[in-house]
């Protein structure tokens, strides 16, 4: 970046399909005005389990219209997307091998990340298994064994905790979640009023 | 209308902020594509009560998050907004005002109803009173000693719990809730996609 202008926090989880469409487009908005993106995925289990929320395909209405809504945004957003066959799933592996990549190399994670996201909402690739994230971890020249051993690791454990509760006590509710410069967004249908904002600042 | 396409149906729930910001945009937007609007308030809490859903601000984080998202988006819009000190409200009176307004004269309904957003969400009138519904009613020359009989006539009462019973039969679950053509699009943030299905019909 040629300015001083904060880096955008990009909170996610990697079983939410907004999330992958934010993925997929907040570096282009972000480099457009200037400024970097700083990944953060999150555990919404961990959220939810505070806030009594469920996912919402377990709420009876909702559940129908969600996946039409997934499919019709992916169009939207020209994205390749099927429906997950299990959705939501858990994304402890993919989280802690997202943070022992980025430890060694933040660019390589961001790609890693979009990888997952890839593997899970286009090619239907159970991402909750240590298997299929190590897998797709290797495609990219990342250490395999290394990495398997790593999801078992107290230290990554422990990072991987911590970036879920500094994300809680920001007050992430949600994924995507965006922030910049403070002010927050939430979903992939804020991307249009986040680019005004990168424009103009408060409008 | 010049042809025979069929109205969009707009369902939204009085208390709804983003149902207000639906109301201001979609008449225009429908008209711009040779659409009509039908519109259909409903009672929210009888979905929640069926879905097990809570109101956007109870639940802790998004609670503070909803507050300054309406506020954003009111911005956004172009909508002059305040949030209400009582929010949200129980919409049964200005619902059932509606549909007795309504089968008189569907266009006087339609600006009642968008006096009534004005009323909440612009004044902070606190529309669940019958009062209030009943003032902002007769500003538009509507017979206040009528419509304030209308609210507890039985009739009326069982018009509006059909309305409401039909939109959660067809899957109805929020506000604002808009279907084109058998498409169902959820949300003041799905009026571009709207747009672009109005334009071009399935992408």
């Amino acid at each position: 970046m040629s300015d001083s202008k904060e880096p955008i926090d990009f909170y996610f989880d990697f079983s939410s399909p907004y999330g992958y469409f934010a993925a997929a487009k907040i570096e282009a908005l972000a480099a457009k005005h200037g400024r970097g993106v700083t990944w953060h995925p999150i555990l919404l289990g961990a959220v939810f389990k505070l806030n009594g929320q469920q996912p919402l395909a377990n709420i009876p209405l909702k559940g129908s219209y969600a996946k039409h809504d997934m499919l019709r945004s992916a169009r939207w957003f020209g994205l390749p997307f099927k429906v997950p066959s299990r959705f939501p799933v858990n994304t402890v592996a993919p989280c802690r091998a997202f943070y022992w990549v980025h430890d060694q190399d933040a660019a390589l994670a961001k790609q890693f990340a979009a990888a997952l996201y890839h593997a899970y909402f286009a090619e239907d690739r159970d991402i909750s298994s240590a298997e299929i994230t190590a897998n797709v971890a290797a495609k990219l020249g990342i250490d395999k064994p290394a990495l398997s051993a790593a999801l078992n690791d107290a230290a990554v454990k422990e990072r991987t905790r911590s970036e879920v509760d500094a994300a809680i006590e920001r007050g992430v509710f949600g994924s995507p979640y965006m922030v910049i410069d403070g002010e927050p967004f939430w979903g992939a249908d804020r991307l249009d009023q986040m680019e005004r904002w990168l424009e103009k600042g408060r409008w």
